[in-house]
């Protein structure tokens, strides 16, 4: 496949990464690693404690959990011995390990990796992107990131899901972004209890809640018709719409709780004091700004049993896009299909960067003996990491980056006349000096380098100093400190002889460390 | 497979991790990210930037790289589309990728990540070892982490490999570990000058150099045996033993010069003129004490062409942990065959916690047109967790262990009499104070906790700080503020109130952040 024949008889191979992959390399790879750091931190802000499991699971964890997405497994081949795949998720093989460790009752675990789904490339995005935003977005990958936040034990109702919401904002926050999100949340048995009241039969619950799911990208009509389709009347499918329709804050809570006839039904009952209570605990954390409890949401995995939630933000979302990008273009459409979702993430609906809920029972699916409730929440890394590169882009334009491809922090460069050597050992023990003080520095691996060469590569790199190394300066003690990137007239332009005594001292003073 | 039917009808699965594969979790996990994180800061440190590859590869980019070992790589499931398979080390994968991008001319990277490898576990060990080290020993495991620093590009002779080697000694340096190291190296060129010097014909070069490297395992009588019936006369294994036993410092390259014979092959000059240089270079970074120049030392890759080495520490080899642990036992055995090897990376010889050296041609043969030099070194990571994690539990047994399952810093903590509510938003509000400070607070979830019940789960998770609610004192603003851990009789043992309003601060200054 792809290979050819070189010229001098050698096989030349089709160099590329297998489709649905990437490499990540440079500037993309520090903001990947920057926005990592900023998660975890998070994460153990509130007593979490990583995970790692294996890349492949038995093939029979995973069989059987994820519907009719699981044609998307990628199996490993029968190599002889046990059967195994890559997984799919990090739920179930956090369920598994649950299962498989029964001297745990409770835990915080976070857990930051790759999974993997023989997804379909999408077709082309519409919109107008940079060149890179459009390498990240042309389809949905393959092998992308999930960074998961789940608390498992048996608690009092609702604590460690208001906790969950505060993870949430604080992971915004902490990424500059808690302007532009909006959680939306609901609750299982709020919508399964309004189900039934508008007189839809228990078998049809699961089906219609899916159907209603659709609600953030195709309009009533649509979905009503899908309804019907599904076997409801008119007259059920409206009502569901009149409830659907609602949103708002605390007061739905209320106004919902003074509804006689749906507070009859006792799921309804259930999960409107858990609502309750939820935004109690909020109010204390003073999140709720951020909360808009919207009857439409419904989240398409069956094993959510209670609170539900989604994370969106306008600057995700495709009229997002075209808002930023093309103002002067005609009316931006709603997408209906998921083709537009440039996400590399479809456990997340269009548009969203974060999702999660409560799931009672999935531990039980793997051992019958345990029963290990768990709330959790599923940032989606890879639209985050868009939102983000769009933003470094934009200070990069500014001059306000602050990514580089490195972290070195002092170039080690000489110069001279007609004699010059290079004073490569001195170079040497000038790095050495840094690097035994945890100062990251570089210099030419070169015997004679040229001094622009040098200036070159400290500049490609974006490094802030410069320690220049003349032969007369060497003889006595002493070396040249400057700021590079100044510009012409700044009085240290020209950069400061110091002694060799004081070089660690000088450097940390300058880099303000 | 493994699949038994449950009670109910339910499926019950073998609950396990695929062979060769373990979950990390609590301290393990937090020790291997100390060990990743400390590494990482090294390489930073020398300008490294990270590069990260998918976990699979197309199968033809792996074909004809690993010799026999092949066989060792996992395959994926040909599900239509292209043919895949993960990859078996970081090196394969970083040519690849050079090799791709054409316009890069030279970069430091690093990478540390997962490798796969369908090794067959190992016989049980002999050694005694604690439980958990007996985990991690019993065999080769088929998923685990490498850890590499390489590089790339056309300098003068010897300047990155210096810098490679000196990388070697911070690593170690950072671990704590730089007095256990030693630095085994030696030159391809150099010994294939040698082998051609004695009289070994070229076509068995490689052949002869296998069974030199085997001598860090067996007796010099075994290797010549080998050697002989390789082909090799006994007067010409005889000449080469000759030369594979010496070993030393920069004395034993100022020997070889002054040899006449040997220094008439080209290969050898070229060789002893590299090392000679390597010499001048690590004495400028004050290194030398911690190599061993081993003429013994062959490594088994075909890939390599100038330095090669391999770092060796009493910690790892099979006689430490003898001389360690079972001192009243009779003479300890070497080993002689790689089941002893309780390492997990086959690429590293046994007893070894590192090894690497310079390949120039792996890049061309993925790219013909382009030939990037390249040096660098491979961790082997799982050899140093074993050392790490036992001294972590030398510590621990001694009361100084360091490493915690979580890094939570203060449990908020409230009690009171027969009235007493919990206190719940009164905790979630000061938790919610230390968070947003950016410390790490953890709470009972539970809306009326015990105070025992409180202190035991602070204690189980060695938290260091509690606060301390009680309902008068809520009342007058103030908490109190108690160090975990004092001994009886400690003037602070009972703790101190403190105001709200100095909460962060006080915890800030317990905590000496």
């Amino acid at each position: 496949m792809g290979a050819k024949e070189g010229k001098a008889g050698k096989v030349s191979f089709q160099l590329k990464t297998a489709k649905g992959t990437r490499d990540w390399m440079g500037i993309d790879m520090n903001l990947r690693e920057s926005i990592f750091s900023n998660v975890a931190d998070v994460f153990k802000r509130h007593g979490g404690t990583a995970l790692d499991t294996p890349v492949f699971e038995l093939k029979e964890i995973l069989a059987g959990k994820y519907g009719e997405d699981s044609k998307l497994i990628y199996d490993l081949a029968d190599q002889g011995g046990e059967i195994c795949a890559l997984r799919y998720d990090l739920t179930v093989p956090f369920a598994r390990w649950l299962a498989m460790n029964s001297t745990i009752q409770n835990i915080k675990r976070y857990h930051i990796a790759k999974v993997y789904r023989r997804d379909q490339p999408a077709t082309p995005v519409r919109l107008i992107l940079t060149d890179t935003l459009q390498a990240v977005a042309k389809g949905r990958m393959r092998e992308f990131y999930q960074c998961d936040f789940d608390i498992a034990g048996t608690y009092d109702a609702m604590i460690p899901d208001a906790e969950i919401v505060r993870i949430i904002v604080d992971v915004f926050e902490a990424l500059g972004l808690r302007e532009d999100i909006t959680i939306k949340i609901n609750h299982r048995k709020i919508l399964d209890g309004l189900f039934t009241v508008a007189g839809v039969p228990e078998d049809k619950i699961r089906s219609i809640s899916s159907a209603v799911d659709k609600l953030d990208k195709s309009p009533w009509e649509e979905v009503k018709k899908e309804m019907e389709e599904k076997g409801l009347s008119p007259e059920v499918a409206d009502k569901i719409g009149e409830y659907v329709k609602l949103s708002g804050g605390r007061e739905l809570v209320e106004t919902l709780k003074a509804d006689a006839q749906v507070c009859a039904n006792e799921d309804v009952k259930k999960g409107l004091d858990d609502m309750e209570l939820l935004f109690t605990y909020l109010e204390v954390f003073k999140v709720t700004d951020k909360l808009s409890f919207d009857l439409s949401l419904a989240r398409g995995l069956d094993y959510y049993t209670g609170l539900i939630f989604e994370v969106v933000t306008p600057l995700s979302s495709a009229d997002g896009f075209n808002a930023n990008k093309t103002k002067s273009s005609s009316k931006p459409k709603k997408s209906k299909d998921n083709d537009d979702d440039r996400s590399n993430d479809n456990t997340i609906g269009v548009g969203s960067v974060a999702a999660g809920g409560r799931y009672d029972n999935l531990v039980n699916m793997f051992s019958p003996k345990r029963q290990i409730p768990c709330v959790g929440v599923s940032f989606g890394i890879d639209r985050i990491f868009t939102i983000m590169k769009q933003r470094h882009e934009k200070e990069q334009q500014e001059g306000n980056a602050t990514i580089r491809p490195n972290e070195v922090e002092v170039y080690v460069m000489a110069f001279g006349g007609k004699t010059f050597n290079g004073l490569l050992l001195e170079r040497m023990s000038v790095a050495d000096q840094l690097w035994k003080a945890g100062i990251k520095a570089e210099y030419a691996a070169t015997v004679k380098p040229r001094l622009p060469t040098q200036f070159k590569q400290a500049e490609n790199g974006g490094v802030p100093l410069a320690v220049i190394l003349g032969e007369d300066e060497v003889a006595a003690g002493k070396v040249k400190l400057k700021v590079l990137g100044l510009p012409d007239g700044h009085p240290e332009k020209d950069g400061r002889l110091i002694s060799r005594d004081d070089l660690v001292s000088e450097v940390k003073k300058a880099l303000q460390k």
